[in-house]
């Protein structure tokens, strides 16, 4: 099931650069439903890399920015009866017009009635799923105590016909075909919050511009890994390394990016 | 119609100066109904500048917090029912009161039931709009592809009664009668999510001690394209841009507005 | 009635590293209902400690976020009906599993309907209840122009059987019997949105790992106190004193904290 990815673990951090370059370029609006935590950092990730930002989610606006827009994100994170209601209309207007869409069921694994939720939505194939490991074992159906491996991974992948976005200390890429592993990041990424909601809102913007979504998918968690590490070296802490990120993925050129790659 | 203003846009840095001392001195209440993503960074810009930011948009406390602050900020951005519901009884309180209010039709561009629902605010007399070019022309009713000139947007003041602010990589600010140009500012502004919204924050603050709404108007723009700049001095990018534009904010000096001022 | 503080002023040092130390190891979930302002900072300040926290407010999953935390943050800023709903989920939950929950009242002086939901909400014995002076005399039923003393304070204390922490230049804690106060702190704390918010999410982090309350509490409002005195010694305004206070408590050392303390 798996094939080599040999030269495409080599080629990320170029094919990344890419990416960004294109979302530079085209700047690609990117509609946000996400929790009200996120919604400020999301949106200065977006910027940062020269996407277009939007985040109402009143029910009759919804539809037109989700039609005026080239990606969607759905976070589930503080979900509340107008968020859901707008969940349903934008990934209606998406699938309708063709729009990729990233699903990130944050926090799945504390409340059952948002799992179940989850559920519904990894069943309307979008484009790409980014959730940690917790998130991961409750939207699979797994026991909290699981360990799931790879072709676990794999398999949940292929059954949704999306890609997932493990991310953790290390960051797993399937689309059940190609798996990639990206070693980089910096533990303070665990000490800011919406760290992990803003990444799916950068592999929205990487959706926009990359037809692929397994390289998409890739590109944004190495994009945000490696901004992670350049942050780490001047931050003082969690306050400083959030403000440093936002500097590290506006600038981030692509020799950094191929010099810091850890990817198998 | 135009008044020259020929002495104005060399005393607006004189007169920027000392609105904002009114402003650390009187401290003025700033009731903010603005939109989930702006609100924080709103209320840190207002903090800066030694104003009170309240934000709550709970129908049954908007009034008495409106009725109770110097002035009030309605900003369309993540427009749900709750906050049309607050802007209504809002309005009408500072309407009663006397209480000047500035409209920031976010993205009126993107939907057009919010542009409608603009235009019926804009006709409620605002002290002032503040609006990038888009919004302008979707508020105002021109065609997006429409370049609407200085004598347009002098047109529309005098016909909202209303002192407009449009903000862009050039500011200009007219009551119909007066107009002037400031050209300070930075590109990172616009790579930092909320930063217009913030600005219109901070122009209800100065509306809040200066009853000329065109200077209260021109000092909030110019302030902020000055700290702007100086925050750009140090930034390495947005992330570090954002709290940059705050720390300026707070120790905006008079020379510093006068040296640096770039208004026609 | 007072105890004599004595040995506690010179030990609050020390119980606060202490404090901090097992919030540290044991990464209490911290359940936050707060108001949109401050979501984002206090969620930064906790992850900051090494708690973890969570802010849904969606009446259907706030029970199952509640009974998984080890304590609740009640906060009363950005009021609204959906809140409210949350509020009384929540409590009832805490109260049943007996965990330790801390009210925030945030501008109960600026709505009366606020200022009486406080009051039913003090009644149902919080943890502690962290507010600034205009804030007490509101939610206590003094006048505005009042000038309530210590005794007013501990009898307050005693009356909601609630640890009192009062801010503001100095903090004052209490829980009726005995009585500290703190000088640590800095004037860039009152610029920065959700300050006071944050340190109400931190006392819940402390609650969650030291049964007495009013050594939790103290512990908070220390730790804070001195992490904005270490944060103003390389900040240049309040933004970057706001990334300066998130970096400073997440390396917080016990000397520091015993080098700075000024408690009495």
């Amino acid at each position: 099931m798996h094939a080599p990815p040999g030269h495409l673990a080599n080629d990320l951090a170029t094919i990344t650069a890419d990416v960004l370059a294109r979302v530079r370029v085209r700047a690609p609006r990117v509609h946000c439903i996400t929790n009200a935590v996120a919604q400020a950092f999301t949106a200065n990730v977006l910027l940062a890399v020269g996407a277009i930002p939007s985040m109402t989610i009143a029910a009759d606006e919804v539809a037109a920015f989700t039609a005026g827009a080239n990606a969607l994100l759905v976070n589930l994170g503080t979900f509340d009866a107008e968020r859901r209601e707008a969940v349903e209309i934008a990934i209606e207007v998406a699938t309708e017009e063709g729009l990729p869409w990233v699903l990130d069921p944050v926090f799945v694994n504390r409340s059952e009635p948002r799992a179940a939720y989850a559920r519904t939505l990894a069943a309307r194939k979008p484009g790409a799923i980014r959730l940690n490991r917790a998130e991961f074992k409750a939207v699979a159906g797994f026991e909290p105590e699981a360990e799931p491996d790879g072709a676990a991974l794999s398999a949940y992948a292929l059954d949704c016909l999306s890609v997932i976005g493990l991310t953790g200390p290390v960051d797993v890429v399937t689309d059940g075909a190609r798996t990639i592993t990206i070693e980089n990041g910096d533990p303070l990424m665990a000490s800011v919050t919406a760290m992990g909601c803003a990444g799916s809102g950068l592999l929205a913007a990487c959706l926009a511009v990359e037809n692929d979504s397994f390289l998409a998918t890739a590109a944004a968690l190495l994009a945000l890994g490696v901004a992670g590490e350049v942050a780490s070296m001047t931050a003082h802490g969690p306050g400083s390394f959030a403000a440093g990120i936002l500097d590290a993925l506006h600038g981030l050129k692509r020799d950094v990016l191929i010099q810091r790659a850890r990817v198998v």
